[in-house]
């Protein structure tokens, strides 16, 4: 098994891109990826994505943007495990080029969601959910979550105001990152006010939905100097799954693939979380980043929300998430957001935050979740 | 790089399954490929399936059927290439277990059509095509074909009735496999007058869409004897691409995917076409079979529907294909159907496929496509 590196990183900006096609967007980024990676060629493209089939109409995305790249002919597969679908296209590449058979990847995720003629969104996203026993009841994404936060909230006597910190971090970081879609810092009284959207999820505990497509470029670690002199190593990579149905799960306030693919990753890393500089969570709503602090080891069941009340979180703080504004201010294309994370993650071990760098990084974290916690992708990142 | 092979197969009928959710067909399927192989655990999951979003409201089928095929917290990915989809998951599957990440893996392909509520259907296939410039227009998939077929008929001087020999092989091999949709065979003549879809494909020149899911376990060669006697190796696994839209092609009637494909498999094999005992040829329409034929080297360019004329197909022929009924005859559950094909050929080298037995079949070739021949995945089994 090849030890596995990144060469390039290249997105457009998040946001309602009304001008540009999926396939355009998705074209961007890998064009600004092969550009940074200093290459025109690579054998296998991994298409991460969710919805075009129901937006747009399009299926077969791998075959369409490896053409429309420049790249005809070349291996080419659409992978989906709904919000986790970049990490794990990426997962794909990181194993494409661990077993030898394939030298030099490109992952890509990629969401076109203002393509929606119809409204079909609210419904593609339910799809993540359980069709026969969930979503058919009419229940909506946010209001899966909603659920898991009012148990949260019942069960730990937490606060809603205490979430304010997630939201807080992450607008202030999106301040700092020129692609993120909400670069204004937010303060806690407009958290506190925010118009409710599934009691007690409110307008500013949710990530916004929007277009963006992002790309990475990998290769074999001891290839990666013949194309770049700060080449990101892979340290660890894993991924497990949960039900679907949140009432079929032993524990809904315990996202037990979370913890799988955490504890998989610090065993293949040889680290713990004490080890991890900083963490690119799946903050699709402020209870998920609560959650998802627990169930990776930096809080203990029912505190994750304190680290944030605490201002453990920021880029000062004993673990800094969410450094580039996170699905909250970043935004949330949903079968790309896997690939924004990691290609911040980059951005940091390179110590190219800007604004928001993370003093001295050496092993970041990402971890990208799919459905309510039923698949959920763990990465360590490592400057070397 | 470790060396492969298959342990278990699996598969429901191919049909109209009024009485089983898409979760049910999976779970028949996998459970069935575990008994075979005699085990109950498995590291990973890749599910080939393409229109679950449109037609069922189901996305994330990875941890959903993990779950369900009481598999909870496994890694869980779906794979999407259009038709080609369970033949990408397989080969996913193989890399995994090729790479040394991942042991025992279930590769599973599954598609739910009889689902569709507000025929959605032709128009979920049509999104194999190119949203933007073939379907927009309306075009169906069928039409994509006819164009290529009437385009054939008129560039090599080739009537439509030579293509009947595609679908009577199919539909004389399908009565011998109890898995098959048809399991009648079908005269000359009937061929001949049969209804016409889009001018020149005739009813009995497509193939049927249809419910089914197969499965098919495969760890390291080096450990299949401690789980099965007649574990057949994957000698060669490739997969390529070409634009979506027929109008960008340089050729039209040149699969060149599938001469990509089929050569690098051929050299991983270390073998040519001439020692190939069967091929499982993704008979969508009578035209895929003889275009098929021509790219991956059976037949020179033009000549591919020869071989039916000739009789050069039937399991007696010099290069029997479709021994179980294939596409036409097994029917085409869209994304289920490239493992519908590697089981046939798991058959045949297993020494199982009944009447259709090909005799002393020691190398078999299975390709599976995808849209008007966009991804082209070919795949090579031994019997050791």
């Amino acid at each position: 098994m090849r030890d596995v590196s990144i060469i390039g990183i290249g997105s457009t900006p998040v946001g309602e891109h009304w001008d540009q096609s999926l396939r355009h967007l998705a074209y961007n980024a890998v064009a600004s990826a092969l550009r940074d990676a200093n290459i025109e060629r690579a054998d296998a493209l991994y298409v991460g994505n969710m919805l075009s089939g129901e937006i747009s109409g399009q299926a077969h995305l791998g075959a369409l943007i490896a053409d429309f790249a420049g790249l005809r002919g070349i291996e080419a597969i659409k992978v989906e495990a709904a919000c986790a679908s970049a990490a794990a296209a990426f997962r794909q590449a990181y194993i494409g080029v661990a077993s030898g058979l394939q030298d030099v990847v490109i992952a890509l995720g990629v969401e076109k969601m203002t393509d929606d003629v119809g409204s079909k969104l609210t419904a593609g996203l339910a799809s993540a959910a359980d069709a026969d026993y969930e979503s058919v009841h009419g229940i909506t994404f946010v209001a899966l979550n909603a659920l898991i936060m009012q148990r949260y909230m019942y069960e730990y006597k937490v606060r809603r105001e205490d979430f304010a910190g997630f939201a807080i971090n992450a607008h202030a970081n999106g301040a700092g990152n020129p692609n993120a879609m909400f670069q204004r810092p937010i303060t806690r009284e407009a958290f506190t006010h925010s118009g409710m959207v599934a009691d007690p999820i409110g307008l500013l505990d949710a990530s916004p939905m929007a277009d963006g497509a992002a790309a990475v470029i990998l290769c074999p670690t001891e290839q990666a100097r013949e194309f770049t002199a700060n080449a990101i190593r892979i340290k660890a990579s894993a991924a497990a799954t949960d039900s679907l149905s949140l009432h079929d799960r032993r524990d809904p306030l315990w996202l037990q693939a979370a913890e799988d693919s955490a504890q998989r990753a610090y065993r293949q890393a040889g680290v713990g979380p004490e080890a991890i500089d900083f963490f690119e969570l799946h903050d699709a709503f402020t209870i998920m980043s609560a959650l998802s602090l627990e169930a990776s080891g930096f809080a203990e069941r029912g505190k994750g929300a304190w680290l944030a009340r605490d201002g453990e979180i920021t880029p000062e703080g004993k673990i800094p998430i969410t450094t580039r504004g996170g699905l909250k201010a970043r935004g949330h294309p949903v079968g790309a957001t896997g690939l924004y994370q990691i290609i911040e993650a980059v951005q940091q071990l390179r110590g190219e935050a800007g604004p928001n760098q993370v003093t001295n990084a050496q092993l970041g974290m990402t971890q990208n979740i799919g459905g309510s916690g039923a698949t959920i992708v763990t990465h360590i990142f490592e400057r070397v």
